[in-house]
């Protein structure tokens, strides 16, 4: 059994990587979408596609999962809402179950006959990109709410430094 | 080290695998870009990006090589080839070398500072996407040309019948 | 004489079918351009262009209007201003004069040569899409702003859960 | 019961009247969709949208046919026809069964699970758009082709020196 | 030596002139680069490219620069900010230097390895676009913002009023 | 009196610079519009929009005009031909007479209500940029058809090499 679950990963967070191993549990393949794929270099969207698939690996890596079960997928926004289930089904290998906690994302996959499950969330206030992206441009502590690799992934390329520009410019 | 290797896949056949094995040689990782992701349904472009992605995952399986150190990333056409390398890395993690033997392909990534590897190519007028398709087209031996699991998943999807349908419609 | 009248009908509401009526009292055939026509499933632009048709030709018929004397256009946006009148005369068929009380759309009709009449409204504060959906995400009278036969058709679809989700969403 | 039926109408011709008519006897209502809504002014493509638009609405009286029974909408090309079924019903009123005798047209939405009925056809080499530019190309006797009202409207709008001056440009 | 000024110029103002002369002091040759060319007929973008282009020319002319030193190229907007440094070579022609103040575009080209000036700005919160924007919709002294061929300019098209209008549209 | 000259400049050729000598003859200043800007690297479009302002300017400066008297204006394709009048009229600065030979350019102008001129044109057969790209596929004499100053710049850029290989790859 396959399944999907889609995020923005602006970046990586504790929350995808623990809603990620729950999923692996409970199917033989995950398809991981990467949404809003085409921006970056915005506040909202500080990563580029390629970026957000390298942490996402690492991440994968670090909490000892099998990289061979997931198959990563950028998906570019269609900015047409009621096609964007049948653009995704064009993007990604069959699947058969969806994870998400999105209510239009559980809506549209729903109306075309989906399962969606809905995977435990753990403290969504604190495990968020925006919150991420909040603490950085404030000066927070935003280190604790990634996984380490992905906090060297992102010291390494200048990640924060990027997201600081990018929130005064905005 | 990390290689790039782009191709359409419409299908998957022997010579993509052969060049694929090679490269996987030579890199830890190597991430294979479908080009003309958005396409599908026409006679030159029959299959769906996640279709692709598909053949590309059982191929390589039969292969025996390791899923877990390719990265499969589709690539839509932007229609503007002086930015098409930056296109690809904005879509693709970083990559060291590229494996190609497209004149275009090849003066692009060089022009961009990339080294770019030949691949040895194995029978070139037979193995090929254009070679399948006119097979299919006038009732000769693809399934030859192709991994017996792709074979397999092109019958299960209906993808013969579609390709005659579409070579009629041209 | 032809007449143009358009709107996002987001959905079709008193206001519509008042100022549809009046337009058809002084023309031959009123051709009703739906504008945004490709959005859709967002809390602004709920209705896909297909249904916003079917309400339309619903609430003529319950109005006792003539179908066959009006000709409904959905008109994509092109996001480019100053050729949207050419663009809106490419998508239908020649008219003479134009209904419209929106500042920018008579700007841009009378500096292409247009005639401009403005409709008479009633209660524009009330009878509007914005206060519709307003209403609806707030849990208020909506039935009193539309036609019957709209808002047997919204319910019948699921529009009115559509867009408190999607109100939700926002 | 509504049914659909989709041309590209360069220009409309007795061919499309006789299948429409042949459909209306069928069906309550018929969406008449207009496909590569967007082109005009290349010889495939000589006439705008709303020139088409008011093409048919001009045979459908001649023929003594009821406006009231059609909803006619431009339908653009989206350029991925994985997608072109979704993205035809986000644009028109629902529909029961589809009219069509081309293989991918009806492959797609039977994929879809639609009922498509194939409408008998008259003289099919010579009732056609490409016979028709063909035609008015050479020199030839275009007018037989197309109902009177439509030769007189393509005289008004100098459609004829129009196509005769695009195929000179290709 | 050839040098590089982005802007939008809704509309063009002191600030611009001033910096474009500041430029030319250090260069042979001047691109002048129009920011968000496609967008017209908005309250943030109330001029099309072809205005600007001509507001460019007069007030260069006015302040007795050679325009045979300057390069004026309209750039769209392309919607992928890590892509817009490559757009834009392609756009104009090749450059040395580039002149800005925009910490944004500042990171970009020199993530290109283009050295980047930053020109010294006169009063800058006066001398900008959304001021006089601002000033135009709140009925303030406007005209002392701009030069005075670009004020004759504006009065002849009607700029004024179109972004009073567009003020109240928004 | 502003004229307006549109050309693709794959590359600029002597015949084009004999027109825009003849244009700018009878008018005061010229807007030379590049068509197809977007395109580049393609056997049919070989050279930047940026490339192709570079060379006009170079060519230009070698027949002794006057750069301040022209306008330089790249003008992306839009693949809508009724609307692309309007669509280089928001690009460019007001014009007041066209100059062209293409009769379907020549029919949307006038259709517009602008005056078309049509400048002499000098051995159209040998001074093309077709002819100019088949000489170079070939190994002909590609020099004898552009400026001196366009061709030093082609063998800079390594413009040749381009074409030849954007030949094979076709």
């Amino acid at each position: 059994m396959r399944g999907l679950f889609i995020g923005r990963f602006q970046p990586v967070h504790k929350g995808h990587i623990f809603a990620i191993s729950y999923a692996l549990n409970s199917v033989d393949e995950l398809v991981i979408g990467i949404g809003s794929a085409q921006y970056n270099y915005e506040f909202e969207n500080p990563f580029t596609a390629g970026e957000r698939i390298e942490m996402l690996r690492l991440a994968l890596k670090e909490e000892g999962l099998d990289l061979a079960r997931v198959c990563i997928v950028p998906i570019p926004d269609l900015h047409q809402h009621k096609l964007w289930v049948e653009w995704v089904e064009t993007l990604v290998p069959k699947f058969d179950v969806v994870f998400s906690n999105n209510p239009l994302v559980i809506m549209l996959f729903e109306a075309r006959g989906y399962r969606v499950l809905r995977p435990r969330l753990i403290e969504r206030e604190k495990y968020s990109g925006t919150e991420f992206r909040r603490r950085v441009a404030e000066g927070g502590n935003w280190k604790e709410l990634v996984p380490n690799s992905v906090a060297e992934f992102l010291e390494k390329i200048g990640g924060i430094e990027r997201i600081k520009l990018l929130s005064a410019k905005t």
